[in-house]
């Protein structure tokens, strides 16, 4: 007979061992080293919760602090590895396995870490395919998470931001797995209920309030004028000519620069009511003069930014709020809104190939996607039809009928030249040498070049859509890309036969005047504009003031 | 001064005239109807649970019973339409306006309801991505849901079925809208709390117990030889080929064939313990002797199975468990499993045109594609590799390389002539008609061509990643399309081409003697076979009873 509850067994086992270190599911700070020995084994999947945002980084100390030899082998599952203590795992020895999405500050270690032998890496995906993974193949066995306050029963309120919270936890709560949350306070009653507590096992009072990062501010004085052309370019020769209603932007100032367009230029363009009233974001600031205008209509959000939970509070009728008056963001939800049921998908690269490819990976920094691979795919499975994707679809089909599928917008804005001066057209993306390097079967791509329909940079937009073969394509990226290398190798001829077609737009195609980019066409041109145009709401954090 | 709360306004001032019908959250059955008089207001957007198995059949019933006169243009959001009251909504003139994913035994009187203006509809969505839309622009602002238990709190305990509800009830709890859950008892302590009270504004007992349809249940009594010679070439020409070990098995008697050749056939190839491993998958019955056989290391699930409960319950290594001892299942995670962490789809369908695309849709039924379109397409946000997905992407390139993604294997199993003798090979699909007689803009498709990988009849297997063109593509179809009029039209020499190529494939080009397909090999002949496998512990639906 086989024993069909060996993991039951296994994790009733190991709550025995921990149990004299809790009352009841409290345990105390200084204790929660020794209760991760007794919960933990070698080779399990841990998550140690490290969302875009928030992190659980009590529970991340204690857990560099166990004793290597006792436990070692872990496989690190979870969507962000951003604080040192992630890293330090890998170099104590207690970590060995890598599966992840987003780095961002530890890129470089990372890299070098991979490098050292010390990370053996199963891949590195985008949010939710990560999420998608925990049901299948790499659900957790352990869950560190991070809330904001616990009641006694372990019922959790994780705020504004819930983010990866709920998902990471039912794969672990229902698998027999072991959950612990780091929570700032515990008090006798949650304002309201993210967490079920009977899918909690342990709690621990945190000696700090845990770590969260303004990832989203753009402060609008650091906007520059080829930032306002590109983004004058998208709204003329995107926005408006497609239309979208539902969308997402990635992070960059690039998009900030859209959106401080969009009570000014937008408006002139008459596109209020017509596009962006509806989002997929991240709490940005630099939305905020557009939100006043009566350009949106609702925002679902990912995780919350540092500064913005008090205007969110106020503005129900645009975010997800609940009854206790904060945002309920979802990382999964957002990143399948994101998926399912928006038009565009506009976001910023560091590298960009002759095909389209597009990169954040060099070999020094293994950055990870976040989102942006999710966020930047066509969803096959995507059934309701809208005018901005027909539009595209029929484009790239180059004729319509009734089985001509849509496709969304994704578009990619780049400087020519980035930051260090470094071309950000490329022969080759870096990210090819790594996968020789480090023996992968697939480059690290954050969008492939097939899902991608527009390339805007400071010298005009290129419609990938209207190509009709590789050569092409890369033509009409050539002919965008200014002064690099790539973009001086183009074929002048071809690349104006492209521009006949529409397949090249540059700003004067588009009645655009360079000269009439003027940081004087932003909503605000400051944080603290940003504050004035919140009526006071938006607080940002410390180091964005300056006054 | 804009206000920012009129959502929050109108949701207090209809709990207002609802308050005196309820103690607490808890209101009488036969006051329902009254008080959904206050809270539901025209032109509301509505989510009545009808899920693809769990139904919230008593709140249907009683929003069926609300004076139309006061109650009209409602907009119905939810994914399951089939119930009849569903149906009587819109005969009654209550909705006027429809976005769903699946009908089922109300296919045909959506059809007609359509044809006579009776329902408007938006779109025929896959199940994820209607739930994506409920973040964006089709959040409900009511949601009549249904659940096994309730405490006086308004914790629910969804029990094995909780399939959509946590979705519905996030989406519509947060952004100011009302949710009433029906359930089968109020409780002083629910087993487990699936949603927390506070997102729930009422509860009321029903009369009866929801309503759980017997979807997945196939009885292997019923499997015929021609489907065992599908499954044989199913398992020889691709799961021992292409080794997918994560998968999703749709709907049908062909893949209920290939899970009871598992541990005969499967076994003879050698392929326990490489293939079909990991699973995003409903309880089908039929998958039991292959669990029982060690074939199975963990399965998620959309929702439950009548019957299947207890036989769950006690393979927790197997199934997502909760604290209570039942199944959690998940219908968003689970989709969300089925496209970011399968290897493989296979599922049958109704037509085929010569492209691959193929649909269940006929100008007199309508009955929706459920999961299908997501499970069945090829998830371009994917970062990590499996051998599957990669040689799936590598034959489809024709080379392989460090920017070649890899494929998701996308199997549609049919026998050439379905059900009344109709071709299931077709020049042009019905939905064509259905799209010009509705106005549509894009014809309702199950699975697009371009996302299919093999196509399986008893005559062969077609693998489309090796074809170079739509001719090729076409030529392929026909090949396998047997004795169907797309079959006789078929272009001998170039399908003997195409079979030299390994592009199509016989029986005997697989080793596969058709007499050999016998029901002999099914590891399970009856119901009764499968009570016998699970140790008792699979308690079959009467229907299924003939002892």
């Amino acid at each position: 007979m086989r024993d069909w509850t060996k993991q039951r067994t296994e994790r009733t086992a190991r709550l025995k061992g921990a149990m004299p270190l809790a009352t009841g599911k409290i345990v105390k700070a200084e204790q929660v080293t020794e209760l991760l020995g007794h919960l933990i084994k070698s080779g399990d999947r841990v998550c140690l919760e490290g969302d875009n945002q928030k992190q659980a980084d009590f529970l991340a100390r204690c857990l560099t602090q166990v004793d290597p030899a006792a436990i070692h082998d872990l496989h690190i599952v979870q969507s962000g590895l951003v604080l040192t203590e992630h890293l330090d795992l890998f170099r104590l020895g207690i970590a060995r396995k890598l599966d992840f999405s987003y780095s961002g500050p530890q890129s470089g270690a990372i890299a070098r870490a991979l490098d050292q032998g010390k990370i053996e890496l199963g891949a590195i995906h985008t949010y939710i395919e990560l999420f998608a993974r925990y049901s299948v193949d790499l659900t957790p066995n352990v869950a560190l998470i991070a809330a904001v306050s616990a009641d006694r029963e372990g019922n959790l309120y994780t705020g504004p931001n819930t983010e990866d919270t709920p998902t990471i936890v039912e794969a672990t709560a229902f698998k027999s797995g072991i959950v612990i949350a780091q929570v700032n306070e515990i008090v006798d009653k949650v304002p309201r209920v993210d967490i079920p507590g009977d899918q909690i096992d342990f709690v621990v009072e945190a000696p700090e309030p845990f770590y969260v990062e303004p990832l989203f501010t753009r402060d609008p004085g650091a906007v520059t004028e080829s930032q306002i052309l590109m983004a004058m370019m998208a709204l003329k020769g995107i926005y408006a000519e497609y239309q979208p209603k539902r969308l997402n932007h990635g992070i960059g100032f690039a998009t900030a620069a859209i959106e401080l367009l969009l009570p000014t230029f937008g408006e002139k363009l008459g596109l209020r009511g017509k596009v962006a009233t509806h989002w997929a974001l991240n709490p940005h600031p630099t939305l905020i003069p557009a939100i006043e205008s009566g350009w949106v209509e609702q925002i679902h959000c990912f995780g919350s930014e540092v500064g913005m939970d008090q205007y969110m509070s106020a503005r129900p009728d645009i975010y997800f709020i609940g009854k206790d008056g904060t945002l309920r963001s979802n990382r999964l939800l957002c990143q399948n809104a994101g998926l399912y049921a928006s038009d565009m998908f506009i976001g910023s690269t560091l590298q960009i190939d002759l095909a389209g490819n597009s990169s954040t990976v060099t070999p020094d920094r293994i950055a990870g996607f976040g989102g942006a691979p999710n966020m930047g795919s066509d969803a096959h499975g995507r059934r309701h039809v809208s005018d901005a994707w027909l539009k595209a679809g029929r484009e790239a089909a180059g004729h319509s009928g009734l089985l001509v599928r849509g496709r969304k917008l994704v578009v990619q804005m780049v400087e020519t030249f980035g930051e260090g001066m470094k071309p950000a057209f490329v022969e080759e993306l870096d990210s090819i040498a790594l996968a020789k390097k480090l023996g992968m079967e697939l480059a690290p791509v954050m969008i492939f070049g097939d899902d991608v329909t527009h390339i805007i940079t400071e010298e005009g937009i290129a419609n990938l859509l209207l190509c009709r073969n590789a050569d092409e394509v890369e033509q009409a990226i050539r002919g965008v890309a200014g002064y690099t290398p790539v973009g001086m190798a183009r074929d002048r001829v071809r690349v104006e036969e492209l521009r006949a077609r529409g397949v090249i737009r540059r700003p004067e195609d588009l009645d655009i005047e360079p000269l009439e980019a003027s940081r004087n066409l932003l909503a605000a041109r400051s944080i603290r504009d940003l504050v004035t145009w919140s009526g006071g709401l938006y607080v940002p954090p410390s180091k964005f003031r300056n006054w």
